[in-house]
């Protein structure tokens, strides 16, 4: 047996970067608790943002810090992509990515489509998986149930998701989460990290 | 909500057409059989060949034809693909195919690594998984238990099969057949399957 073919016996694939958007609203975070929960061992990085905590809202959805903290981070180029959505400020902090990686373990990064263009740029072999809505009229229902927010900003995010899912063109793979049916969108992303690390010519991360 | 968006509301995936492939004595028959014994509804194309039937061997893994009727599909130009083989006729059928096709059903062919390259000049946007031995050793073993063979044939085999395993870099993906862990290959063609439903860019066969 040659070198050339030993790679495709029990080879161990790269770890990959799974990044997860979709429109506010569509059940992200409910997913990933979802994924938290089951065997597969992956690097959750979680959100910095500005913004004040929800009622409801846990400490694990985002890291809420102070504008002084974030600010610092940005000054010292720690950010993997940053933008600022509503007056607030959004971040996605790098070092915690590239040490999953370093340990050869997969990482999920949450983050608005906007974070997801962002990231695509700098990480073009990230898996990029679109959370979509069964339709925008469910949409607007799960934003109403969240009880957070004025009808204003609510209108405003509405508009939003239907830009947000016009974009989802430039992902790699859309998985609807349907109502009541949570399982259903977690194996599905499940399927696309097992069928990833199949690939004949696997993703390579620089980062 | 305009058109142009709808399309990514719980929209039907076109089905597809899974060349599943890979060395002689890798166990694609006993995967194809898992697979079958599992929910998930699809039409499994049988090859045809002019080849003896062996001892132990079902008119299931091959649909056993006489020369005759071989000539008459391929005069007709009946065959999605045909080769010979160690001095037999092989061909998978075209008609079975395009039903499936119409119907809306995801269609299985169990093919040979040549039969596979042959199907991806004419249908390049089938989905192409290789299924690899955990090492030549492994595949050798499988071979000799296999009791239907001499042994200069399959010093043949297995000589073909490191020309096989080169030929994997043509394929989409590769899912290894552990010795004992065929569930394990089974999951990861099923969750190939699901990945592929989900894409961005779907797969169009024109046939």
């Amino acid at each position: 047996m040659n070198s050339n073919s030993s790679i495709f016996f029990n080879r161990l694939p790269d770890p990959l970067v799974i990044v997860l958007s979709g429109p506010s609203g569509v059940g992200k975070d409910a997913i990933l608790n979802r994924l938290k929960e089951q065997k597969y061992p992956f690097e959750f990085i979680t959100t910095m943002t500005t913004r004040p905590q929800r009622v409801n809202e846990k400490q694990d959805d985002y890291n809420f810090v102070s504008v002084e903290k974030f600010q610092v981070l940005l000054n010292n180029n720690g950010l993997l992509e940053w933008a600022q959505v509503y007056g607030n400020l959004y971040g996605v902090p790098k070092q915690p990515v590239k040490e999953a990686l370093s340990k050869g373990k997969d990482t999920i990064i949450k983050v608005d489509v906007q974070g997801a263009a962002n990231i695509k740029r700098i990480m073009p072999d990230a898996v990029f998986i679109f959370i979509s809505p069964p339709s925008l009229e469910e949409l607007s229902k799960r934003l109403i149930q969240r009880h957070s927010e004025t009808s204003t900003s609510q209108a405003a995010r509405l508009k939003a998701a239907e830009d947000e899912i016009r974009q989802s063109s430039q992902f790699d793979y859309i998985v609807c989460n349907q109502c009541n049916e949570i399982d259903l969108a977690v194996q599905q992303i499940q399927a696309i990290i097992t069928a990833e690390k199949c690939r004949v010519n696997p993703r390579h991360i620089i980062l």
